[in-house]
């Protein structure tokens, strides 16, 4: 089966988690939006295709389903993809720690958004900036803190189990886009980051993941994500 | 199995959603924090505790397995207590949808915590009249506005499928907790949200959720919790 993915083109975004997984499994897949235009997206939007409706994208259809929420989709293309450990136990240990993944995402976002996400940047500076520093100050070594001592009680090497998942996946992408919106915070968080860079260093060697990095369909970083960098908020 | 509920004492907050199916399934359950105090969540936090390890409350412990994550304790419980249709593609959907509540919840509570979590809401209440502005003119109306959408184009009467599931006991709690600190906005409302409200009303309904709310097991919603009735943010 071929996967159609919808998500906006232009930025990685909340997309990047699910490319990431699809890129990794090897799965063939459409990126829609990037062929057809962002226009794709919206009659699933207004509830006027077959199939689940999804508040946002990214969401992925897969025959006649459509999967809304990032962590959601990851949940159901996983151990499809051998993404994941077949026991029940590990597919909620693992969405547990995707939807952590989530909130720091979330709130990575509202740095440069605190105010409202229909405004621009510009708009919203002084309230961002209070944000940020509190989000680099506290939150971001709070939820690192936690996921490394995730990967120690583990085995060092992968977030659950012996064997690689997509939640690895997503924390490559999490430490990626933090080291492009916030390297001095990160800088200062070296020392307490060391199986987390480990494990990013990993996953980006993955072959499959290698070359996806290496090509044209890995977008750049940029200032319309949600990982963007404005060293005014990157002051910690 | 008798169940182990953490969440922190004297709100309802996320562990209210848990609380619900629970209280609804009828699943016998204790209420940990509230029979030991906070400082029985802690040891969970710190990671030493058996099972897998919450970032934060609410967490479940079922038996040797510690399930963390609103949207995943939910999934967790729902097959087990008839919350949820049996089929792989009903269970995808619920999680889609709740995990879409749990986006609104987050935002409804950013609307007194805009710049820090850790900081008072009187420290943050410029930032916290502009966001919650956007909230109340935006974001509401476009999150009720979906759900609404969601029951018209199902039956009317269920989020998914033709019975009642834990969606729908979410629905009801984003509902009470928004005519709790929104009551203007709401108002404002009332006339889009008419498949919303007569759903939540049928939810207060069941007599296990109506003997629920009637006890002292259900806390009054309060300014220390996710929904807070601050007269100010309810401007729209």
């Amino acid at each position: 089966m071929r996967y159609e993915l919808y998500y906006w083109t232009g930025i990685q975004g909340r997309g990047e988690f699910v490319r990431l997984a699809l890129e990794d499994a090897g799965a063939p897949y459409t990126d829609v939006a990037r062929e057809q235009g962002d226009q794709a997206i919206m009659p699933f939007l207004r509830g006027q295709r077959p199939g689940a409706q999804p508040f946002a994208p990214p969401f992925l259809r897969a025959g006649r389903q459509v999967i809304a929420q990032t962590a959601n989709i990851l949940a159901f293309l996983a151990p499809r993809h051998g993404l994941v450990p077949a026991s029940a136990a590990s597919q909620s240990y693992a969405l547990q720690l995707q939807l952590t993944i989530t909130d720091i995402v979330a709130e990575a976002h509202d740095t440069h958004h605190p105010i409202a996400v229909d405004k621009y940047y510009e708009e919203q500076r002084p309230a961002a900036r209070q944000r940020a520093a509190s989000f680099c100050g506290e939150r971001m070594p709070k939820f690192l803190g936690y996921f490394e001592h995730i990967l120690e009680r583990n085995d060092g090497r992968h977030a659950l189990g012996r064997r690689h998942s997509y939640v690895d996946l997503s924390l490559f992408q999490l430490m990626a886009g933090l080291e492009y919106a916030f390297p001095r915070t990160m800088k200062g968080l070296r020392r307490r980051t060391t199986h987390l860079r480990a494990l990013s260093e990993r996953v980006a060697d993955r072959p499959r993941v290698a070359a996806y990095l290496a090509s044209p369909r890995r977008l750049a970083f940029n200032e319309d994500g949600i990982f963007r960098h404005y060293p005014e908020l990157d002051e910690a």
